[in-house]
């Protein structure tokens, strides 16, 4: 295991240290919660050929020892199944399926309840080459000018909160959503606030948040991995 | 086992026969899954003092051999303790803080998401002396006439269209909430969905939905129980 060879391509901003991807960061903590390094590769969204290898045009792609794995929810159960003496990022095959919820909830829920308010941050952030591609692509999305997306932030901020109800009502009792020690499905939350550090001077959490001192717990875990991870 | 005197304290409507709390369908598919019969007490809000013996005012009660358990959450942990014998209701360890999410992703964006719809052909089932109760605490959470709450119809039924997004993802992967089997997790959403059958005509789901799929699976579950459930 020790000479596994891993390599992550992931999404870069102007600078290429900056790595703000939520998917991307829910792939980072799983490597490190095997206790795996891998070599890191910037990536931006011009670049669909550095990736074609893949089958696809997204990141995160894993390779390891030559098998290409994309997606971060696949590159999870890969690290599960291969690494099966690492310490579980599931805890048994029975919370599978509940981590998968906990990860669509993140993506379809989280997501776009943060991105209302990091938007424009995120487009500053990123590689010149990607600028017009993002702002064309989401501006479709949103049927929106980006700047018009984020337009209303305290009512975004007001609908962030409320949106974290179920999360906080845990961590309210437990110090991760999966219980005393975190595993995949807090990554998978965890990730949507990497994105937002890396990217956005803006604090999504108040102080006595239950979500706060979870996300405080996360930025330190593996030596503070998170927590020294580059921001814009 | 087969000898344990279990009473469950249900909420009724003014047909007795009427049993529709999300929560107390969160016990009975419980109890179910574990092969478990219990004398079931219909219940109003009116009747506090029925349920004092527990120590708080809320249904489901579920006494077992004498002891009494309160909160529907805890009522779960408690068959899974006392039963472990019977089918697990969690599959293990490290799923129960993820079914504790998935319970709190139902009451807190699921429920909210369909009372706007139903309330008031709640108010309509409930048992006359809960009429006035019902009214005045419900219009005092939302600030509006019952009959406001669910006024725009079309725009309440779009949200819970959304907020199924992250159950949708899941079932069109998996058969369950919790996998290829159900348990306690699915047991929580469907809670939600039994309230409003036993309560409105209002049809929640599109038959293409992968959520009316699984409602249905839910529904045929222990030889039909909760399909043959009386409706308003």
């Amino acid at each position: 295991m020790g000479d596994a060879a891993l390599t992550l391509y992931e999404l870069a901003g102007a600078d290429a240290a900056l790595r703000f991807s939520p998917h991307c960061w829910k792939t980072r903590m799983a490597l490190a919660h095997k206790g795996l390094e891998a070599e890191r590769v910037p990536w931006r969204f011009a670049e669909k050929e550095a990736i074609a290898f893949s089958g696809q045009g997204l990141v995160p792609v894993l390779v390891h020892d030559g098998e290409s794995v994309s997606d971060s929810w696949r590159i999870a159960l890969h690290l599960e199944e291969r690494f099966p003496d690492r310490p579980s990022l599931f805890g048994g095959a029975a919370a599978i399926p509940l981590a998968r919820f906990a990860n669509a909830w993140a993506d379809t829920t989280l997501l776009p309840a943060i991105v209302r308010i990091i938007l424009v941050d995120i487009f500053g952030c990123l590689d010149e080459r990607d600028l017009d591609y993002f702002r064309s692509s989401r501006e479709i999305r949103f049927g929106q000018r980006l700047e018009e997306v984020v337009a209303d932030r305290p009512a975004h901020m007001a609908a962030l909160k409320q949106v974290l109800t179920p999360l906080r009502r845990v961590l309210a009792q437990d110090p991760f959503l999966s219980g005393p020690q975190p595993a995949y499905a807090d990554y998978c939350a965890f990730g949507m606030f990497m994105w937002a550090r890396c990217t956005s001077p803006i604090e999504l959490l108040q102080p006595d948040d239950p979500v706060f001192a979870w996300r405080d717990r996360l930025l330190d875990a593996f030596g503070g991995m998170a927590r020294s991870a580059p921001c814009a």
